[in-house]
């Protein structure tokens, strides 16, 4: 029987959850009285246990990064271009842990799940989580499923914060770490757009404090603004310029403020209202703090090179002419740190006009690189 | 007696008010019944007439651009840095007029006036004006000032597309045009974020589909999103960086999403909160209409150099290497069209850290050339 899944995908995936009973101790001082992660894996785990590789997802990422749940699915996971047999991360070579962060909205515990000191969802009292917790979270997971080094941590933007973090928290656990489109510590700029998307939704009357789900509601239209200024910043405005112009969606201009007339308001007020329908305002809210509050340099006055002192993996840092939200200066802080503390480190700058998006693009120089470095490791 | 205000001031000011009873086409195809323009003059006229200067102003001005309207008035007019005795636009040499635009809401006609024909406020029925509206209604104000020609039209960013207008619409009426920190035409990416300014308004329950006013509230928080996001494209990455980097208001991380944590959140609450109280949802729609649908080019199939064809005022155009919201390479579009409509052009790109909000800025090499370009004006 031929599979209706292409020949380099993994195919049909099942999500697995797995549940921690042990308190997790987060970094704002509160306990996480049990928890569960769910995760995916693709590949299989050698006997040695040494061909392990952590996918670590950005901000409104989660789980499912390849393959079909389905037969039906429309769209594989988010980062199939990168992972699957013969790509970038080889699931014939390497086996793949994919999940979903704690205070996530896509079955790990987070703020739509039932807080039971309560009995009630948790809404706003789910902790703010910060990228040290979710690597903390995620070394259980990595000690549930016998790992007890990866061969790679791998992510993108946000998720390459949790992979260097992966090297700073536990060095002797991970040989090789992928940090791509990322950035040692968000720019006021960057804080400044967070923060934005955070007074859209806590301004929103239907965010009640954070508790809507009780009322059932969502707070849509904070959302959707919050998803709206964020997808500016993952384009490049050149990207932008490309992609619509200012091309109009009618022949004439109507003189008024609600029609959509540009291709580009037609597109941004798509993506809010399609992700307002499936997000979590909560976790947008915990997300964006995770990025505001990491700065690992601060434990050593802001050296980031003496952070990374201790660091026993090997880096491989990339980055996108383009992009605005994560430059290739924020990258090259990280290469110059690493450097600075001897560490191996391979640079890419990749020429390439998607902006911040363009970490999850199949962009050939691209996954020719990721594909050159995960070839290079030894399992 | 000794005067309380600086000997660069224009000192003590007053608006003015110029009633139009002649009904105004606009572009969207509707008549303005009577309106009225407020404006302020600083110098004077002198007797050939020959020695006005008009201001354009951008988004959020209006028409108290330089001086102050009483002695205990805290900061000057928006401009005072560049209109004065001795500064660039010299008030001992020049007639300078500044007006609030039609649909602003200081003072001229605009949603928050009353509706002629309904006894009520404007609000959303007032109609979306036009730069080319704007223009027309100050050639009305320029013909009842006695003004045939100015000797310069001046302005920056949305005022510089004014400027230009002026000079493309009545070509005969205006020697010298001044476009700074400007674009011939809105990006793709600044058409979105006033999508996102424009949605968080028009998404606030206290909107009111724009007839507000009548229920006796403001859309506050729309507004206040609004200029949050409007300020983080005003200033550059860099100047926010140096402004206030990731410093913290309080000594620890609060773990919440109320707290103001980081400066540059304070910073935004405060200029969001300011503006919320002193402008008018319906004119920052407005204003933001007017950008996007500028593009003179439109008119001749893109084609810029054509459009200025029949300009006979000669050009100064400045720009400002960090402005990331009309950059550098917008206001060299401007200049290359007027090279190949062979026009008198002079340009200036200069080396400043602000941003887009520059062209507010007493920066001296900025005001050193803006200075002698108003030097060489023949009056």
């Amino acid at each position: 029987m031929s599979s209706v899944f292409p020949d380099d995908s993994v195919g049909l995936v099942s999500p697995q959850v797995m549940t921690f009973s042990e308190p997790l101790a987060l970094a704002c001082g509160r306990d996480l009285n049990g928890y569960q992660l769910v995760y995916e894996t693709y590949g299989e785990l050698n006997a040695a246990r040494s061909n392990a590789v952590l996918i670590c997802h950005a901000l409104s990422g989660h789980h499912h990064a390849a393959g079909y749940h389905s037969d039906s699915e429309r769209k594989p996971g988010w980062w199939d271009s990168c992972i699957g047999p013969g790509k970038a991360i080889d699931t014939r070579k390497f086996f793949v842990v994919s999940l979903n962060n704690l205070g996530g909205c896509n079955g790990s515990t987070g703020p739509g799940s039932i807080n039971p000191a309560s009995g009630r969802p948790y809404g706003a009292d789910f902790p703010v989580v910060t990228v040290e917790d979710w690597v903390n979270s995620q070394a259980r997971l990595a000690d549930a499923l016998g790992i007890a080094q990866w061969a790679a941590v791998v992510g993108g933007s946000l998720g390459g914060m949790q992979a260097m973090q992966w090297a700073i928290s536990y060095p002797q656990r991970i040989r090789h770490c992928l940090a791509i489109a990322s950035a040692p510590k968000l720019s006021a700029q960057n804080i400044a757009f967070n923060e934005v998307s955070r007074q859209a939704i806590l301004s929103d009357p239907q965010f009640h404090g954070g508790h809507f789900q009780e009322q059932g509601v969502i707070p849509k239209r904070g959302l959707m603004l919050a998803r709206m200024v964020g997808h500016i910043t993952y384009l490049s405005d050149d990207a932008m310029g490309e992609k619509f112009g200012r091309e109009l969606k009618t022949d004439k201009l109507n003189y008024d403020f609600h029609s959509v007339e540009f291709q580009v308001e037609s597109y941004l007020r798509y993506q809010g209202e399609e992700f307002s329908g499936r997000f979590d305002a909560n976790t947008y809210l915990l997300m964006t703090k995770a990025l505001d509050y990491f700065d690992p340099a601060a434990a050593h006055g802001g050296d980031l090179a003496r952070t990374l002192a201790k660091v026993e993996a090997d880096f491989c840092v990339m980055s996108f002419t383009t992009d605005w939200r994560f430059s290739p200066a924020r990258s090259r802080e990280i290469v110059e740190a690493l450097i600075a503390a001897k560490k191996n480190v391979s640079y890419l700058e990749i020429d390439a006009p998607q902006g911040h998006d363009a970490f999850l693009m199949p962009i050939p120089r691209y996954l020719q690189a990721f594909d050159g470095y995960m070839n290079r490791i030894l399992v």
